[in-house]
């Protein structure tokens, strides 16, 4: 997949998409990431991008024709344009999929008081917002889009890695997790996961999860419950969780 | 404000956190955030960091004691410790308010599958997750927090910036925004955004976000139109669009 990022800071892009498995599926050829700094496209001879809002308001908009010179140097017909905005749809792991079918991609990342609206009417085909909070700018959403959907693309993660992202989506929350040692500064590992007896470990696990998703998302525990396919264990395990 | 972020990547967090908003509130001391690599806090003679989970299942999971360790030589009592995780409690700006209170922050990053409950039991106050979606660490969550943390720290934002930020939780998603010039490639600016006449401009952009909030996020949409304070103008708005 080749992803083109549009931004005031292509600085920011360089260690975070340089490490891990991002950094990985970059050496091996698989993601070709370039990232493009809007400013390089300015006509204007001070290479300003921005400008006061037509109407007023307080910030400032970033211009039209930067970004239209920057799309058209990559040619951004007949792909993806992606613009990251608190105004867009909530990004979740639906769209990460969607996305991950695609074979090029354009990230772009607004700041101040977002972009000329001309620039998303003429060229973007999504506008999307990774959640209900105000940040500086498109950078980091873009990063967060990027490593959500790099993370789908065969070949991008082993099989047992893949596999974690597989259970993840089981619709509850993860239950905890133990490693060595077995007892560390008097805090022990339940014994239960000590038994070598998978079916209470899994039951124990189960519940685990119930009760964490009841707990810190109880809207993810409410659609769970009302599901038409769970087993009589899994109603069993809900009825003690709910009577509690 | 001080920050302490525990990660195993430390490389990761240089230039998003040095540009920008968050740039200028560290070299005017308002923010002081420290990367700390907790492979350095192994005692293995490996520094290992990870191992099998008990009780079986695919992945690695990461090892209390570089943790605890790490924790301690930073002195983490008393003080917010924040686990970024995928089963953590959904962030928010309000959450966002709430952490820009405090004095001290501490970040917990995982990978893998995570790391050993007996941490989290010991030391987490909060675990946070940023969204719906499934990403390689805690690294991009983290830095999304900070950000939004930061911008809602005293001094950080310049007063114009904070007046955006005041205004963007308004309820309702950001109308559209032009700037100059007002002909670009044929894409011609409203004429009302031109036409001097303000009480106008401000009628055409609330109608604006009720369209996009109503298209993007009808939940917010659904919870702005029973809201018990709306205007007659608006009720007249919202009236049009629902019949539209």
């Amino acid at each position: 997949m080749r992803i083109d990022v549009l931004t005031l800071f292509p600085k920011m892009f360089e260690d975070p998409l340089g490490e891990s498995i991002i950094g990985r599926a970059r050496e091996k050829d698989i993601l070709d990431i370039n990232i493009i700094n809007i400013r390089d496209f300015s006509n204007d001879k001070h290479k300003k991008v921005d400008d006061y809002p037509y109407g007023g308001g307080a910030g400032m908009v970033m211009q039209a024709q930067p970004i239209f010179s920057a799309l058209e140097a990559i040619n951004a017909r007949d792909c993806k344009v992606i613009y990251m905005s608190p105004k867009g749809k909530t990004f979740n792991q639906h769209i990460a999929k969607e996305l991950a079918k695609e074979n090029k991609l354009i990230f772009i990342c607004g700041h101040y008081e977002g972009i000329d609206q001309r620039v998303i009417d003429y060229w973007v085909t999504d506008e999307i917002s990774i959640g209900d909070y105000v940040l500086t700018g498109g950078e980091l959403p873009a990063m967060v889009v990027i490593d959500a959907v790099a993370r789908l693309i065969p070949g991008v993660l082993g099989q047992e890695e893949s596999y974690i992202d597989e259970s993840f989506y089981s619709g509850l929350l993860e239950y905890p997790q133990y490693t060595r040692p077995s007892e560390f500064r008097n805090l022990k590992v339940p014994d239960i996961l000590l038994s070598g007896n998978h079916k209470k470990i899994d039951e124990w696990r189960k519940l685990q999860a119930l009760n964490i998703t009841k707990k810190n998302r109880p809207d993810m525990f409410k659609k769970y419950i009302n599901r038409k396919d769970l087993s009589n264990e899994e109603k069993r395990l809900i009825k003690l969780l709910i009577e509690e």
